[in-house]
């Protein structure tokens, strides 16, 4: 098997920007934004950027890709990438690798499966990784460790928590108290549920750009490698393990579609970013606050399915070509 | 990007059955022959094979390759195939495309999403697909349908039904006829619910052996053609989406596990057998008939993860090397 | 405690019929007919009748009392005895005595609890019961069987099934053909699924008024006994145990809120009859086939919220009072 | 109707004591004492009592009755009298009156029906009534009233809370704090969750002896009237109401059992204890702290049903006799 495929030059990226922005002019056509965290329903859905960090050759972006955005769930591969640093193969024993059904299921499996949630991008999930995390540590240490790790990634000391939105985070956070609780009480926590939810929340509020998020994922294409190879973040075998969860369990409800569609790995967050990952060839990450029913941006979902459309990025099949 | 990848020779591949086979010689570590179909129960578990179709160059097979077993679940993916040529995207008004989480919720699910089954590969829409199939044809004609893409697509008229495993599965049946009636309930089967299972659990006692049944995958590794670009089979389009449905969802409540473990498309049934497209490669069956209490084959999906590690062949990271 | 409760006269219970007819007038306030069945969606709504059958004293009735009507799942109460009289406490086994939540959980639970039903008066539970009562005969003879119960209890040889009614069910069943299947699947039915559904669908056919009806449920008033302590039906004990089901389970998922409005043991069926029980005094039916949400007649439950409001019938406190 | 019953003598009800204790010698066939409160796991379950107040006529006491336990559950019985005569039917907005099915669905139940819990009798559903009954004052002043109204039923001033069971439930409550901050979440809680489970934890942990509890409970037989007609307590409709409730959700998961085997209202709580009300004719109270597995004792069950089949004081049939 031998394929070139080429990245898209900004040129190239540009017109995908511009393509998609021009087929969703209306703000009634571009989803609703988060409003349930009260400071990320003050984001302006008019924004709209991506950018694309090759593993050979350089970064191209487009749009808003400079302004900064709240990643919220993306963050959970990141907290996943280092509480594998630190536990390996035991994170397995507290929390599961499979998808999890439809929401309304999600709290009837965890209470089925004894505490122990599906995946790590799941709340829940992301709820035992931050526990993880918390070991041997305060909360504040756990907050300064994450975001120490994404500026190391994204090679930017300026990444930073956004302080209103994890307050705000943790103001109406009930649901996520819920599943914390539940699991106290089923032993899959640890530390204090509210020292917990602390980490949890502000990894949530991490603010950063398309630029920066892409450079922080690209070691998961490149077999664990960021910054051309200057160190291993991770092992090849980890590296392509997240990847897996990514595609299986990284859109909540709408993995299945974001693979049927897009066919590369992906974790979206409500604040409307998606980071993208082409094994081998490149990070991506688009962004645009408005979000569908499923809490997936719905711009950011279609510049991803227009981008694997022109390049036949999709790990399904290699070949470029109409994706219908 | 430029990979090359080579395919096993022949002697690989007989490696990798010695080795596995090495792993688990007593019989009680190879997991239990389905036992709820009283014809599969009778097939010895001490039986074992693989064969691997790439699409440049010659086929390779080691171990019981050439003999039939029953492929079960696995022709939910070509009769996926064909309602697709049928009826193309309207399918998906009456079957989803996500995973289906815990076995349990299965039918929770179906209720709580009314009668729409979660994707084609869990039972419930595999009999949908099955009802689509049916259209404007009785079911020996359907049947017949089914049985001829099969021969087609594994260029061997002998791939037939066997009989007496199909007759097996209807007298045993209860609750596909319990999700069918629920369904017709729902609305969402056009046909008697006897009809749409006769078809079905035909469909399922189809016997091919290893090398037929990867040469009838091939096309799905191979951008929608079969046979050395001889036809096109379905689209490049529908092929890669039909990829992204196994690795989805083609394991049961173990998808994510075997996205996790091996990383390629798979499907596999309760006979024994797997089929895994590795997508612009090879198509690859294994069969060993004990199966693990997820109602995956133990010895089969060891095999893949051995595959995998010698050639690298995941989608999640294409280079070779250790999986752990 | 010494009470005296005397029943209502002929003319006090007219009063109650005007009265709860004068309240609902417009056919948009009585409710729907049932419609998923077509036989029963024919009924007209502007029917109401209401007969109490005292122990002692003469029966006295009001209305359309003397119109026939599908009982529907109040038969689930006379098949239930004559189970108990069949096997005993071994029903128990095969079927529990707790009520089962909302309607979305019933095939969860079901499931949940490996195809043993919660209680003899969901439909799952009265099929278990159906099964029972067909052992060492065939359908037709357990048909007939339970129609000879209810002309005997009604003193009634003219009581028979409505055919073009259970022709209808079984043409539309398939709810219950897959609550059949799923049970059979579990091991808890012992026949053909096609036999215990005609026996079911047979059951829930018989036309009987509320004249007859009530006849036919004085046993249950009178520890046990019918018409005049000439024979004994059951035991006191069970006959109390079947009153206690009927008060817990006898309104599908609105039990609580009979228990909780009216106090008295009743059973309802999705023909728009409610049998009531006031132990130790009186058996008593309204019928109106205008159904609520929950598929328990309008009028009819508010005819025994009124009869218990001006006697005091509620097992909960014997005194007359307003209820509210 | 004219029925007499006798309540038992001193001399009968000791005999049902040492009847259903010499039955019950071993202390692996009494159950096991809770363990999840470390203050109730030290409790000796060697002890048993039982007393009766009837509303005419001496109280009467056998076993240990004088011994103080902790309410627990049954405290739930006077916070919803409690709440209903504070906002009346309002309550009903926001909670339901329905049994609740099994509880492995509970949680799923309260996420179907966004928050709002089946009945006041489980935790839910209690949490939301310790929410009404902390309007308007702090979290102290409600334990305040709830001990007040219950030192005014029971006509004994040293009822109190048991503060190291309260503070031992504060501590590993995790569930209700997961109960509660989900309903929180679904804005079914008006304060803090902290203070509802403040109040919540101290009205469980109120510890009453079988006497005072029987006595306190009097209103619910007597037609809402405590103390010999002294003063109205409820209006007789709502007592009988809370008497409907008890019934059908006052044993968690085996409140059909309850119903069908003794048939009385009865409620009750892990500390052991049972509070049963025979309407019109007295309080009954039975504590053993052996539990079985559905969380309700193993003696206490028993002695109400012997007590029954003595007296014949079903609400299902009143005349006294065996009860198989």
């Amino acid at each position: 098997m031998e394929v070139t495929v080429a990245s898209p030059t900004q040129q190239e990226l540009q017109q995908i920007v511009d393509d998609i922005a021009g087929r969703f002019v209306l703000e009634t056509e571009r989803g609703a934004v988060a409003d349930y965290i009260p400071e990320l329903a003050k984001v302006d859905i008019n924004q709209f950027g991506m950018a694309i960090v090759p593993i050979h050759g350089d970064p191209v972006q487009a749009g808003d890709a400079n302004t900064r955005f709240s990643i919220q769930s993306i963050s959970k591969v990141f907290t996943l990438t280092l509480a594998l640093k630190k536990v390996g193969v035991n994170l397995w024993r507290r929390v599961g690798r499979e998808p999890s059904g439809n929401p309304f299921n999600s709290i009837v499996q965890l209470e089925y499966e004894h505490g122990v949630p599906r995946n790590p991008f799941i709340n829940a999930g992301a709820i035992v990784v931050a526990d993880v995390i918390l070991a041997r540590q305060t909360a504040g240490e756990a907050i300064s460790e994450i975001v120490g790790f994404m500026r190391s990634l994204a090679h930017d000391d300026t990444v930073d928590v956004d302080v209103e939105v994890a307050r705000s985070e943790a103001r109406t956070g009930f649901r996520n108290f819920a599943l914390g609780n539940f699991m106290r009480a089923e032993g899959n926590l640890d530390h204090a549920v509210e020292e917990v939810l602390e980490v949890y929340f502000n990894q949530c509020a991490i603010a950063m750009d398309c630029c920066q998020l892409a450079r922080a994922g690209c070691y998961l294409a490149d077999a664990g490698n960021n910054g051309a190879h200057e160190h291993s973040v991770i092992t090849p075998a980890r590296s392509r393990r997240i990847n897996a969860l990514m595609l299986t369990c990284g859109h909540y409800d709408a993995s299945g579609e974001f693979a049927f569609r897009v066919g590369i790995p992906g974790k979206s967050g409500v604040g409307g970013g998606i980071l993208g990952i082409v094994p081998g060839v490149a990070a991506v990450t688009a962004w645009c606050p408005g979000l569908d029913d499923k809490g997936n941006s719905v711009l950011a979902s279609r510049a991803f399915e227009e981008l694997v459309r022109r390049t036949g990025w999709s790990v399904f099949g290699p070949l470029p070509g109409a994706l219908d």
